[in-house]
This record gives C-alpha cells, structure tokens and sequence, in this order.
C-alpha cells in the first residue's frame, strides 16, 4: 500500500502498525488546559503592585508600566495561539501512547515555564540575555509542538486513517512558522532589541487572524466528514 | 427567509451560511474555567498577611484590612458575575470557530488580569488611577463577552437555528448593563473616589438577586424546549 | 400529596413546582473542582522558604517549620473535607438555577480565601485573632455547603423526586457538625489556643474515617437505585 | 472461587465484595489533574526573577540560574511522571469508595506540597537536610500512590472483575521502584548530596523512556480487551 504523504511516496506498511495506542485524550486534554489556564493566568503576578506612590500618584508609574503590560499582552497572545494551536491539533489526534504523553509533558514544560521568562522581559526588557531566554522558552515550545503532531501524524499512529495529507501538511507548516520567527527574533537581537520584539508582536498579529485552516474544518465539518473534539 | 431578529428584519441569508464553526465547545468551557477559577483565587494573593504583628495585636490591623477585605469581596462577586454570564450564554452557543476562540481569548485576557488592578485598589484605594485601572479592565471584560454574544448570534452564526430572537436581544441588555455602569464608575472617580466605589458594590448586588432570565431558562426546560449545557 | 421528609409532613405542593432548574451541573462542578485544587496548592506559598540559612543549617529551622507544617497539613486536609462533601452532595444535585450557582460562589468564596487565614495562622499562630479569622471562614463555608443542600432539597427542587429523605436529613446533620465545632473552636480559642487548634485536628480525624454515609452509597448502588456523578 | 493473583491463590470471596465503590471517577479525575498542573506550574515561582542585575548583564547570573533550572526541570520530569502513572492507573480503577478519595487526597496533599522542597532545593542546593525533605515528600507521593493501587485491586475492589493479575502485579513493582530509589537518594546524601541529585535524575529518566506496560495497552486495545478512559 502506497500513500501519498505531502507530496512524498511513503513505502507500504502493515495494517496493524496503524492506529496504535490507546483512544481517550481526555485527561491529557485537561491536564494540559489545566496548565495552559494557569501560566496564562500566573502572568500577571509579574506585574508587581508599586511597593509605594511616587510624587504625583500612580500616574506618575504610566512610562514604567505600559511596556510592561505590552509584554504581557502580547504573551498572553502567545500563549493564546499556542493553546489554540493545541487544541486545533488534538480534533485530529484521536488516541495517545505513552511517547505522545511525554512529548506533551515537553510541549507544557515550556508553556509553564514562560511566566519566568515573561517576568524576566518585564523587568529587565533592555536586557539581550532577557530577550533570548524569552524567545529560546518559545521556540522549544513550537518545536515540541511540531514534534507533537509529527509523532502522531507519522503513519498516522495516532489520527484517523483517512487523514488528508495535505492537512497534515499545512498544520507542519503552520506550526513551524512561530519557531522560524522566534529563531530570526533572537538572531535579531544581537542586532536591535527593539526589532527583537517587534517580531514577537507580529507572531502574535499573524496567528490570530483568520486563516485557510479555519476555511477548511468548516469545509470539512459541513460536508459531514469533520472531526469534532 | 426574513427573520424578526429583536424588533429589526433580518435579510435573507442562505442556508449554507447558518451553522458555521465546528460542534464541541467543551475545551473553551474548560479552558475558561481554569483561568476563571485561578483568576479568582489568586485575588487572595493580594490580602497580604501582614509583615509583623503592631502592638496590640493583629486586631490592630483592622482598621487596615477591612476595606481590603471588601475590596476583595466585591471583585470575587463580580468575576462571579461574569462567570454566570460566559456559562449561561454557552448554554445556546453550540459551535465555535477561530474568530470566537479569540475572542474568548480576549475576554478571558482581561479576566486573568483582575488580580493586578485588584491588588492596586486593595492597596491604594484612594488613588483614582487604582479606581480607573479596575473599572477599565472591568469594563474590557464586558465589553469583549458582548462581542463574544453579538458574534455568535449574529445571523445565528454560532447558535440554534430557532434561538428566540427575545432571548438574544435579553443577553445583549443584560450584558451590556454592566460595562455601563463601570464607565459611569470611572467617570464618577473624577468627583468622588467613594462614589465609584458604591457604583462597583451596585453591580454585584444588582446581578447576584434574581431575574427575568432565570424564568425564561426554567419555562423553557419545562415546555421541553430549552437547552441544557 | 403529602411527603415524610425527616419526620415532619410536608404539606402538598404542585408538581410543576418540583424541579426547577436546568441539568447540567458540570460546568459548576469543573469551576468548584478547579477553585478547591488552586486554593489547596496555594496553602504551600504560605510555606515561605527561609531567606537565609541559621548556623547549623536549615535544621536549625525545624522548631519554627513543624507547627507550621502541622498546620498546613490539617488545612489541607479540612479543605479536602469540604471538596468530598461537595463532591457527595453533587451526586445528588442534578439541576441548577442561578441561585444556586450563587449559593456555590459563596461557598466557593470561603474556599479560595482560606490560603490567607492559612498564612495568617501559620505565621502568627499564638495570636488569637489568626484562629479567629481562620475558624470563622471555615464556620462560613461549611454554613454556605449547608444552604446549598438546603436550597437543593427543599420540596426536592433540584433532586431527584423520589431522594430518601433520610438521607437529605443525615446530609444536613453531617455538613452541620464541622461549622459546630469551628464554633466551639473560636468560643475555646478565648480561654486556650491550643485546645482550639486541636478542636481543628479533631474535625480533619473525625470527617476523614469511615462513616456509615458510604455504606449508604454502595448499598443504594448494589440495589440498582444508587446514582453515580 | 480461587483466583490467582500475582502467583499467590487468593481465598474465595463472595461474589457481592467484589465491586464496591460508585462508577464515575470523574471529578476525582478532574480534581487531582487541577492539583498537578497548579503544583507543575507553580514550580516556576521558585525561579525568582533576580532583584538587580549584576555588572556584566543577566549572564553573570547563568552560573547561579543554571542549577536552579536543572532541579526545575527534573522536578517538572518527576511530577509528570507522577501524574502519567495517576493517569495509567485510573484507565483501571473503574470506581471509587470514601476510602479511595482519601488515599488521593493523600497523594495529593504531596504533590500540591512539592513546591516548597523544590524552592528548598532549589536555594539551598548544598544543604542536606533540603535533599532528605525534597527526597521525603516524593517518597510519601510515591508510597501514597501504592497506597491507591493496593486499595483499588484488593479482590479487584474497584476495578474490573478480571484484571489481569500480571497487570496488578507488573504496575506494583513500577510504582514502587521510584520510591525505593528516592529512599536510596536520601540515605545516599549522608555519602554525598551531589550522588543524591544524581539519583533523582536517573529516576526521571528511567521513567519517561518506553517500557512494557505501553506494549500492553497496545495489545489489550488491539485485542479489543483492553480499556479506554
């Protein structure tokens, strides 16, 4: 048997090497929600209250804070597409194994780690090793992702036999893209901190708005062979 | 087709355009009520235990910690608010798409931020930037759950097909009310910090008594026509 | 129609009366589940590292760290009190209306501020105003647990028809017994802190051994009339 | 009736012990997953953004940050493999009893703890006393959750009537591998912290490459015997 897989001649191989591991991802699912909610949300303890009111009220703090709540924002948009990103892939990935558990325990271990780097950037944002251990954080996180879907997708172990191969195609690409930017970003810094983070802001204004994909799941789920979570 | 749509005809629109998004809103849900129950909890970081004990004991203390107290109060009650509100309008939305992950997202961006302007006005209450930073992220929030409604009713996008026109027109009142009031808060911070305040206590006691929605909900369920989550 | 609930008739009330409420309740158990694991992974920040270490090591520390520990400990373990009595009673609860939800914030209230009273204990334990504040938050939730029940099952409005109304009758006197003694506890603190604390020890032994509530459950389930989440 | 379990002949036992408990593990599920990914997460908070930056830039400080992110992530690695082996274990344990939700609450009370050891052992790296309590609290996790396998298959209490025996055995000795090599760790720092550290490492990594249970999902799955969530 002969599939064609993005364009490429995959070899034959059996039917019971197919669909491996076991179907329910619920607990994997919400473990991971679980995390996501709570990095998102841990975020703001980097805002750190004023410890005392300067001359001339809290306003007088504005020049300091509205970077830092940029850095924020943005990384809560980050972390946003990360997990939407996540959940878009699990409609397809229908079971798990105990190498997909692990490589999503990696993909969280970056996402819960990213209050720290956030706070980092916050705080110290003129700093190059800040900007780098920010954007390092990220680009581990969009490449466990990729593994993620590479791993399931590979023989399609763990998604439906019929999946389109274009479709696992254009989610490779798309998921791969962050990366590329936060790779460029931190080359970039050693240049202009400033250019650095414009690149994370345009990851951010890239990701959330509309897309082919979403073009494609209503497509799909209208002519009745969508997947729904 | 027209359809009454709250008092205004709707234009025909073709089928193909109804019941866009996919089914299976029950990651958001999950989602947001991660970041909602962390959200609410963290507040509690804000009551900071005292560094030491003053003479007299903690009863000392009171004096400082009551209006904290109130403060934190207030906020849970009104994250609870919008908590009722973001679970009662997914009782009807029944799909979703990338536009309303977003905006979900966005919503829930402002949700996660309360611990910060809340732990301004716990501690310095009587700043009007604290009572302007609260009332504004109070104010986005709504303001984003609006268009979270407004999204996914609009053309029944997001919704079933027969949803009541009175009942869509009931939430966007419903929603819209609160926003209102923290824009007159924050107006009213410019003439009496206090004023404001009362304004922020109105809203949690105004939505916390029982309404109109509630019957429609129960009247619904027993004519067998309602939706349950 | 007349109904022996715990002994006292019930004068005749309308069918359509009973009831009430939409099914559904997991978006509120998800958001209780979720404040209940916050609030009690929060009670570690209470623990706070040592700034620095005495002569002889951390060791030294050890007199000030175990009452601490002990307090954690019996914390952890009366909060995991109140989530297997809410877990329980919502085996039971099968509807909600807004005013439930509202009746489970309030309870949920007391629930997420406990990290603080918690601190406040752990840091100023000898103060009597710490056990004050820390018992009488815990008397607060066990009262709100207390109206959730009584709200759910009077005239069964938001139980099953036919709940033995010995059960709902043993229900009310076991959630009752914990507020009882956090009464007594702050009553006593004003003659021995210590004798309180230990009234606090007694209700985590008391609650945490078996009890004939869970005979209850499996003999209902064996004869086939049990019901489960 | 004699059954053979793990080798030994288990004595007859009648026919209505078997299978106590209530169906729906659900919301202990969702509980203990809420309590995981906040400690997980919380982990973080360990990693305090430092104070000021040094001469020299946030590099001076890699030397100090790169232990601490070492203990961060094998700490990370240790509770998720707490949480895949929670996970593994309730695809098995099909109800649950008071009991039961006490032996969890136990395991949980040492995982929601781990953030303080590992705060502990992230600051105070070279202190033994920091290692034993680091070493301890896994180890309690570890016996705690033997604790749950123990209960739950006792006569197949709460988990299907025909477990393989094989299976209950082959999960017992890996759940307790981890604890005997953190009792190994603990006594092995009275020697040298720096063998102790190593030891930690080696459990992560021992448990997160693939081993025998994953091929026995598979073939009971593929068998159309095995068990989903």
């Amino acid at each position: 048997m002969e599939t064609q897989v993005a364009g490429e001649t995959v070899t034959s191989f059996p039917e019971h090497v197919l669909h491996e591991g076991v179907p329910g991802n619920y607990r994997m699912a919400a473990f991971s929600d679980g995390v996501f909610a709570i990095a998102i949300t841990l975020l703001v303890l980097g805002l750190e209250v004023p410890r005392s009111v300067p001359e001339g009220g809290l306003l007088a703090l504005a020049p300091e804070y509205l970077p830092k709540l940029a850095a924020h924002v943005v990384t809560f948009a980050i972390l946003g597409i990360y997990w939407v990103g996540h959940h878009n892939m699990f409609i397809y990935i229908k079971r798990h194994d105990r190498a997909l558990l692990w490589l999503n325990n990696l993909f969280l271990l970056f996402v819960a780690a990213m209050p720290f780097p956030t706070a980092l950037i916050v705080q110290y944002g003129n700093d190059r090793l800040a900007v780098i251990v920010y954007g390092s954080t990220l680009l581990l996180a969009g490449l466990s992702l990729e593994l993620i879907w590479r791993y399931a997708t590979y023989r399609r172990r763990l998604v439906a036999d019929n999946l389109d191969p274009d479709l696992i195609t254009f989610v490779h690409r798309r998921v791969l893209l962050a990366p590329l930017v936060y790779l460029l970003a931190i080359a970039t810094s050693f240049v202009s901190i400033a250019a650095a983070k414009v690149l994370f802001l345009l990851v951010a204004v890239a990701y959330i708005v509309p897309n082919p994909l979403d073009d494609y799941h209503h497509r799909q789920f209208r002519e009745g062979t969508g997947t729904s979570e």
